[in-house]
């Protein structure tokens, strides 16, 4: 094990766990028998989906835990359930951190980034840890419970809005009288030459573009995680003005076409005062 | 000069002239005097302002130059304005292409890219010098003419969409309950390491806090120079939603407080409703 930090693993599922363990990690197979294998003061790092498997897990983990004892959430939980899980943990003197991880599957390869939240003792104690998962400047401490999964909710906004912006602009590109001569591959690699919109993302659709050049069997049903609701949640809250981050988001809703009614009802309205008959296509 | 090309410089004024003559360029100071001292079939490669100043310039070079000769607009310039000025000097027989590049200051050092409009033949005939200078896959030709300035501009507009987005993720980070304990350069540089959001717009923002930890003496009064308003007429003339790329650019007008009509009559109209008189700060 890198960091010569000792592992022991756990899922739900016997696979993952035996996979792990064919790596050096030790294996258990319930969370019971996890946290009896680990030695005091114990560190617990969750990798879950957000809410009820969260939520059920830091249950367990209240009762199975002693005082002194510490759980991750590395997961991309809400930054307000941190708060009250915090709290609630610390009734039985448990610790607890919220870590927001990005970059995706690449992460081992190209670097990565970890945001955490929590008290700063708490995560001097496990800098040892970060510095081993993330060495290259790839963590950092953001602040009280809850900021870690904070930033990386703004960081997944931000990606919302990134993302939109892109697929725009090669729709209108699409839609344009030079389509048939445009190659997105080839343009998507050139912006990627020292242009000022060159990203990540943009090399990702790069690749897209290159195993299927008009996308055409993709069918952009665009789900979204929590995380842009979220951000925009926390917008509004604030009274912050975030014209593009909830486009984007709203745009997404709009790409499952569940939001139809409304166009429904245009419709209708239109056939009311001008005896308007919509046509597929439009009737301009 | 690289790549054996031999360059003769002009410009309205003269130090820009001596600066590149210094560099081994050919001065000339005046247009006529630029036409003379270039071997038919001559290039001519315009780096000028978008609008007025490529408009008279052009109209003074179909005087000047001769059939054969070659005009490239690597400006700017609306992609309508290309096909107009094409055919025009079609007339006496002068060829001509669009070039859009992007890359801004630093593109001699990151390297850039060029985009290229216009007849195949033309292309291929000027290839060597841009081989020269954009070495690394750095231009690309996109189509008859304005196809090079049209994926310029949708660049572009791209490009208010990015910032955008990332401008309001920094301002909810900075009106939520952590701003205190947030290190916006330091979050933009964790982001840089592996984040999916990471691009060279996110490096120039570290840059930025690098220089200005809370950007406070900078006004937030943003520009806009054509393009981003293009990219949008083309979206609508097109039909094409670009709900993003659309708010990007109306929070460019907002930022210069030209709309304040708007917010007036809003006012106005809950004082007659309610008796309300606004607060600055807010009512709620």
């Amino acid at each position: 094990m890198q960091g010569s930090h000792e592992i022991i693993a756990y899922n739900r599922s016997k696979e993952p766990v035996e996979e792990i363990a064919a790596e050096g990690a030790a294996a258990a197979f319930s969370l019971q028998q996890a946290v009896e294998m680990l030695s005091a003061p114990r560190i617990v790092w969750l990798m879950l989906p957000a809410g009820k498997p969260v939520e059920d897990t830091i249950s367990q983990l209240k009762e199975l835990l002693s005082s002194e004892d510490i759980v991750i959430d590395g997961g991309n939980s809400y930054y307000k359930d941190d708060l009250r899980r915090y709290q609630s943990l610390k009734e039985t003197g448990i610790r607890y951190m919220d870590v927001g991880v990005s970059g995706g599957v690449w992460g081992l390869k190209l670097g990565y980034c970890m945001m955490m939240g929590g008290d700063k003792d708490v995560f001097k104690y496990l800098e040892p840890i970060f510095q081993t998962l993330a060495p290259r400047e790839g963590y950092l401490y953001c602040g009280n419970i809850g900021a870690g999964h904070f930033v990386k909710m703004v960081h997944n906004g931000i990606e919302y809005g990134l993302m939109q912006a892109y697929g725009e602009g090669f729709e209108i590109l699409d839609a344009s009288e030079y389509a048939e001569t445009f190659d997105y591959g080839k343009i998507a690699h050139l912006w990627n030459q020292g242009s000022v919109i060159r990203s990540w993302l943009l090399e990702l659709a790069e690749d897209a573009f290159s195993k299927s050049a008009e996308l055409s069997e993709i069918k952009g049903y665009v789900a979204d995680s929590g995380e842009g609701r979220w951000t925009n949640i926390a917008a509004i809250e604030a009274g912050v003005p975030v014209h593009v981050l909830s486009a984007a988001l709203y745009d997404r809703f709009n790409s499952r076409s569940e939001a139809d009614f409304a166009n429904q009802l245009l419709s209708a309205m239109r056939f009311e005062f001008g005896g308007h008959h919509e046509k597929p296509g439009g009737d301009k």
